[in-house]
This record gives C-alpha cells, structure tokens and sequence, in this order.
C-alpha cells in the first residue's frame, strides 16, 4: 500500500517503528484483573494504523534543531496520544456517533461506552505522565512551557473548545472566518503543538517559534481544507470511512459554504503560505526544512 | 448551617475563600460564542458547595513545611478539579447514571452528555496547566516530579483503574482485599496525593514522605467506609443524594460484604492506624499535625 517513492513515505517508514514501538511500550501493562478490559480499549484506538501525522511533524520540527529522534520521541508520542483520545471522544454516541475509523469499530462499538469514555481520560492523563517522565534530554523549565502550552492548547481555547464549536454550531449558516476559527481550535492546535514545541525545547529564539507557529497555522488549515474536499469526492477505501458523513451529518465543511473549485483555490493559497514560512526559516536562518516540506507536499498532495 | 465548633469547620472557614476564588479565577474566561456553554457546565460542577475536602488535606499537610497557604493553592485546587472531572464522568449514563449530586442535577442532566464529557476534559487539561503554569513557589524539579506523580496516579493504576473495577466488579462476590483495592485507587489515589504532593514540592525526606503516604492510605480508606456506612444509615438531607443509591446499583460496599458493626470496627481501626502515623510525624520530626488531625478527626465523625 505504501509508495516509498514520495519524501513523506521515505520520512514515515524511517520514523514509524520508533514511534510504534514507543507507544507500544507506554501502554504495555500487563494487568489480570478487571482492568485490563481498559488497556485492550486502548490498544485497540491507539495501535490502530494511523498515518502518525502528528509524530512525524514533531520529529521533523525537531530536525532544524537536532539528528537525534529518540529525545523527541516521547513529545511526538504524547501528541498521537492526545489525538487519540480526543477521536475516542468524538466518536461517542453523544457527540459524532461515528461507528467506524480506519475500517474498524470505533472504541464505544467494541468496548462499550463506558469503557472507551475511560479510555480516553486515561490516554489524555497518559500523556502528560510522558511528558513530564521521559523528555529528559531538556531543561526541566523547557519542559514544564511545553506541559502548560499543550494544556492550555488542549482545553476551552483549544482542542475542546473547537469540538464545542464543531457540535454546537451544526445546522447554522456560517462564514469562511467561523470554520477557520473552528478548524484552527479542533485540528490545528496539535498540529501547531507538533511543530512549535521541538522548539521550545531547544529553547530558541521567538522569531523562530513565530515563523513555524504561522507555518504551522497554514499547514493546519490546509490539512482540514483537503480533507473535507476529500469526504466529497474520495473513496471509501482511501479514507477509511464512508465518504459524504459530514454532509450526513450537517457537518460545518469547507465544501459546505463554497464550491469545490474554491476549496482548491484557498487549500493552493494555504500551501503557499506555509511554504514562504519554511523559505524564510531556509534563508534567515539556515535550517533544513527538507521533512517538513515533506510533510507539507504530502499534506497538499493528497488524492484529490 | 456550619458548626464553627469543630477544628475541622474552623480550617474549612479559613481557607474556603481562598480556594473558591482560586477555582473562579482559574475558570473566569468571558467567551461570548457557543464555547459558553462547556464554561457554564463546568461552573455548575465546580462551584457546587462541595465541602472541599482534597484542597483542605493539601493546605493542611502543607501546614506541616509552611505557613503560605497562597503557595500551594495551585496544587490544592488542581486536585479538587481533577476530582469533580472524575464526578462529571462517574455520573454519566454509561456509568452510575446519576441524576442529582448534592442535590442539584448533574452536568449530563442539565447541558447533555456531550458538553459533560467535554467539560470533565477540560478540567482533566485544565489541572496540568495549572500544575505547570502557577505553582512558581517550588523548583521546576519538584514541579515536574508532582506532575509526574499526579498524572500516574490517575491513569489505570489509579482513578481510571479504579472506577473500571467499579463498574466492572458489580454483581460479584467479593473479598475485603478486592474492596480495599478499588478504594485505594479510586478515591484513595487523590487522597493520598493531596497529603503526599506539598512534601514532594518542599523536598524534604523520603522518610516523611512514606509517613505521609502511610497516614493517606489509611484516612483514604476511612473516608470510604464512613461514606458507604452513611449510604445505609444516612438521611438524604445529610447525603445530598438518596440513601441506598449503592444498593440499589449493587455497587460493591463495605456493609454490601459485612455488617455495620465490623464496618465501624474496621473504621475505628483504620483512624487508629492514621492517628499512629500523626503521632510519628509529631514525636519523630517534630512536626505540628494539628491540622491533620482536625481532618481525621471529622472523617471519622461524620455522623453514623
């Protein structure tokens, strides 16, 4: 299935045995009583194939600053991991009630709702153990600024929040700046996380941190832009759902409020954007923004 | 309604103000869009008259290395919040599918399942940035170390686990080792972190620690078995919630595996047990347990 032949593919089966096998050894409790029902839960959301977009992003952030990815590890885990507990989430019947991801039943259909509910809390609690456990190789400052921008990144202001906005604002006319806020807040607070917070831990200068926040501003709207356009016209097999369940579901779309056509328009403006973010990084200060171009190749490049 | 009479009543009045305060300032964000909803959830919880009893424990064994309540109430309140998280999910229809905690409707009941999730995630993020970001007094070390502690003690092998043999061991025969285990995590967890936490960030011997750890198992245990002893022979004025809710769910119970006299004999035991490790703390190190004691003291006379 995968075509070695792009960067992202060359990037990601680099990467991926790392990252596997540290989330592998993060959840690797072996518990004989009624709990272990909850690690199986677990297993089953967090091991389940993803791309491990948000890992590779962390770890290609990382790489202006250092060759080594084991240091970095446990921040890029700490994201899917959050990832994964905010789709456990999402899924529940309450909310998306989405049966479904990556062609297996979601966490609730398996495990049952109470279970996947806990689920979620213990790897949203799981990884702020990590972070502050194993990110060794920085200063004990650097650390605690990461551990706070990722909470703060996470509730009311962030990932939350976006989903509060993604469900309460359903069924409503909307405009361009209300889904890019929504957006921005659900899907782009980690994927801006992923990138900013390698630098914060080499401790860098702000100018640098601004450039790969914008960078990662454009990358994450253009992330969500694509894959709307790709719940319209892709196929089942590539998204592993059914296609057309925003529309189903009254979702706020790109699509929803403009013409295909547009979409593509604003998705090429993003990609632009993003890359004068990583050309300025490249000429002022000289760094190898070779994976991250990658990723923001791959991120455009999607099928559509 | 309050007795100023006791030690304990005295402590609550002393500190109330400033952990109430705390809590409002830590959850005071002006949203004016349809996030408002997930704030007035959590306002609902939060701010619900809970007695406050985690926060309380913390000042009061931090009473025992400072004098400077205002240094500690990040930690103090954190755990109050991760607490009522804890509740929010607990009360869901998945789980006890509870209608009224202290006699109110409960966050589900009153803003829907979805906004409950949400809102007991929030305070899940909302308690490590807290941690991260305002607890300025102690080093980074210490900080990331309670972080550490904290978020382990919540995840399967703490809260999380506990609530999933909760509501997993229902409808079986079980043995006073089983109970005394599910208590240890799922309220004992807290308990005890809220005692052991402010020596962490004070550094002082591990010696102290394990005395302070010991005296929480034991009040941890306590609180739990006067809490199911007054679900049988409390008055639901007093409860805040109907009497023989845990019966009627076939919750496991100290009265549910033997009667109500070894209860008290086993509580009378465990308070024993706690007083010895004050004693110790106070011959051995000459420390003021005062407060301490005032809250043994009322754990061990709620009523029955």
């Amino acid at each position: 299935m995968i075509d070695t032949k792009t960067p992202f593919d060359a990037l990601l089966s680099l990467h991926s045995d790392k990252i596997e096998s540290f989330m592998l050894a993060m959840i690797d409790q072996t518990i004989i009583d009624e709990r272990s029902v909850l690690i199986d839960a677990i297993r089953h959301s967090l091991l389940n194939g993803g791309k491990r977009i948000r890992p590779i992003l962390a770890i290609a952030a990382n790489s202006l600053f250092s060759k080594d990815v084991d240091s970095i590890l446990p921040l890029a885990c700490s994201l899917e991991i959050i990832h994964t507990y905010s789709l456990i989430h999402d899924d529940l019947p309450s909310m998306d009630n989405d049966d479904f991801r990556r062609g297996k039943p979601t966490c609730h259909v398996k495990f049952g709702e109470d279970i996947a509910i806990l689920a979620g809390d213990t790897l949203n609690t799981l990884a702020f153990e990590i972070l502050s456990t194993h990110l060794t190789a920085f200063s004990d400052r650097a650390v605690l600024d990461v551990i706070k921008m990722i909470a703060k990144n996470m509730g009311v202001a962030g990932l939350v929040g976006g989903q509060v906005l993604d469900i309460k604002s359903s069924n409503k006319l909307l405009n361009l700046e209300h889904l890019n806020n929504l957006h921005q807040k659900k899907t782009g607070a980690l994927i801006q996380l992923a990138i900013t917070s390698p630098a914060y831990l080499h401790e860098v200068d702000t100018s640098i941190i601004n450039d790969l926040r914008l960078f990662g501003f454009h990358l994450g709207l253009l992330f969500q832009i694509i894959d709307d356009i790709l719940d319209v016209v892709g196929e089942k097999s590539q998204l592993g759902k059914s296609p057309g369940k925003d529309q189903e579901l009254n979702k706020l779309t790109y699509p929803g409020i403009m013409s295909l056509d547009e979409c593509r328009r604003i998705a090429k403006e993003e990609k632009n954007k993003a890359l004068a973010c990583l050309d300025n990084l490249q000429e002022q200060y000289n760094y190898n923004t070779k994976e991250l171009l990658a990723i923001l190749d791959f991120t455009y490049n999607r099928s559509y």
